[in-house]
């Protein structure tokens, strides 16, 4: 097994992330970068939307789990790999360990959304639930990884994971300019931060203009917090959020640490911003948005671009990180 | 202005289709032919779905428009063009007309879909509501064609519009091909042909083993019975479904001449069907299909390819053809 210790200091670097575009390349979908004439008319500039819903697994947790996959030894490989998720990169890596033809555990909160354990199950893994109040998955993780001989595929604080996540923003730059657009600043949802730290990574290269906007929702402002403490800090007791996908208690360290070094910023956005974003994708982009996939737009729709000073007329990008959502939850956003 | 006889009277070949394209790069979105490993799963086949949902517009019809203006003469397109649409093909033309910043008078039933009525609007038309039932649209467009020396844009039964849609077909094939897919049949939607004709057109050329199967509403399904009796019939009166982008009562001159020439085999769903299909693209490929766009997807759901002696694991095409639908609408197939 890789020695955790090293990869958790190691910090991802372009080059990683050029290495996960070959390891991805026909594999992951190229997402296409959408726009709408009127939400652009609406909000007065344009909006691109990178669509990670319509990524394999539907969202965006494939690029990483597959790249961390592929960067396996076969042997190591061969003998299978344990997650821990709400549902998004437990479909990741339970699809990309099906690619692999290698056996997968995800370990999963019992009340994760149906469709996602469901899902996760149809990929071919060996779900185990666990009680998100009352048990600690990392342990769990960290115990079957020992029984079993599998690689613990962790969901954001590993240097892979961070490099396939951070093959979204080299294609956003290159859409970006295919499209025309210089876009003033990018935003995306923010869970543990591996998004964010591997896409703020790549446009320190690709897009270096470009500030680097992550939206956590408000209850699970941890990463928020941490940034503004200077250290990292977890999220109050007992906080709840339909945002199911950014429910981590603490950003990872190695993210932490990338959104320091290259000044990513944070805010928030409230539960109903959040539902009100997902309608505005039905309406507009015509992709079907989870809650927490939504917020990034959810901030853009809410004017935060104009709080940190971006030309009122400047182009932004939203990523549109999942759209695995239960089907009344969906009808909740269309009310 | 054009002589609208001889237009009719024109088949669209391979080198329309070519000739739009030129003229719809760059403009056009390319949409993704998308796959869901989930569906392919359930289905026991590969079924590959071209998002056109994705269009600018919110829908196909967006190339026919945009195709039709770019060929008029310049003084002509100058002083604007008129289309008859329940919405879909409103928008295209609108759209199209905005970009080329010219006036576009739609005439539209008062009983389409409120968001097809206000996005027509959006871009900036002129919307003339009419009367289904009592009322002909056609009648209303041509003198208004006559009283303003606006142009004509039919939404299927016209040279232009047909070349336009058929990029979708040619993009089908090399999108496959691209995906190591060698599809036995492609499915479409069918109101009055243009998109079934277009495609199968191209791929006449581009993919010539493959069946083209255009499907209809149950309730309006005149172009089955027209291919059923050799000749153009109607719908029966007081036909009503909830796929309002396709209750064209005939299928067009030029349309059911290329239906007949190229071999299109027709067959219908029920709104139910349609409903279910829409459900299906939301939670396997995350995008908004409306009733009328899922049709083809609804057909593959209830085992078409199977009456057609399609082999039972070879891979289909459908087109999800657009999403622009009321929440209302979509909370019902949510439920």
């Amino acid at each position: 097994m890789p020695d955790d210790t090293v990869i958790l200091a190691e910090t991802p670097t372009v080059n990683d992330i050029d290495a996960a575009r070959a390891r991805l390349d026909g594999v992951a979908v190229r997402t296409p970068l959408l726009e709408s004439t009127l939400l652009n008319d609406r909000l007065g500039r344009r909006v691109l939307i990178k669509a990670e819903c319509l990524q394999r697994g539907g969202a965006f947790k494939f690029r990483g789990a597959y790249n961390t996959l592929a960067s396996l030894p076969d042997d190591v490989r061969a003998r299978g790999v344990v997650a821990f998720s709400s549902g998004n990169h437990a479909q990741g890596v339970a699809l990309a360990a099906r690619l692999f033809d290698v056996p997968a555990v995800i370990i999963m909160p019992s009340n994760a959304p149906q469709m996602k354990i469901e899902n996760t199950r149809a990929y071919g893994a060996e779900v185990r639930l666990y009680d998100r109040e009352t048990e600690d998955r990392e342990a769990i993780g960290r115990a079957l990884a020992q029984d079993r001989g599998l690689t613990l595929v962790k969901p954001y604080d590993q240097l892979t994971v961070i490099a396939g996540q951070g093959t979204i923003g080299a294609e956003i730059a290159e859409q970006a300019r295919d499209a025309g657009a210089d876009p003033a600043a990018v935003y995306m949802p923010c869970g543990g931060g591996g998004l964010s730290s591997g896409i703020a990574t790549a446009l320190s290269r690709d897009m270096a203009d470009a500030k680097v906007v992550a939206v956590e929702p408000a209850a699970f402002d941890d990463t928020a917090r941490s940034m503004a403490a200077g250290c990292i800090e977890s999220v109050l007791p007992g906080s709840k959020s339909i945002c199911d996908a950014l429910l981590s208690p603490t950003p990872g360290h190695v993210t932490f640490d990338v959104f320091n070094r290259l000044g990513v910023q944070v805010t928030t956005v409230s539960d109903d911003d959040a539902l009100t974003a997902m309608h505005t994708a039905f309406e507009t982009l015509k992709v079907v948005a989870e809650p927490g996939g939504a917020v990034a737009l959810a901030a853009i729709l809410c004017g935060h671009a104009e709080t940190i000073g971006v030309r009122a007329d400047a182009p932004l990008v939203a990523v549109i990180s999942g759209g695995n959502v239960d089907a009344a939850m969906f009808a909740r956003a269309m009310a």
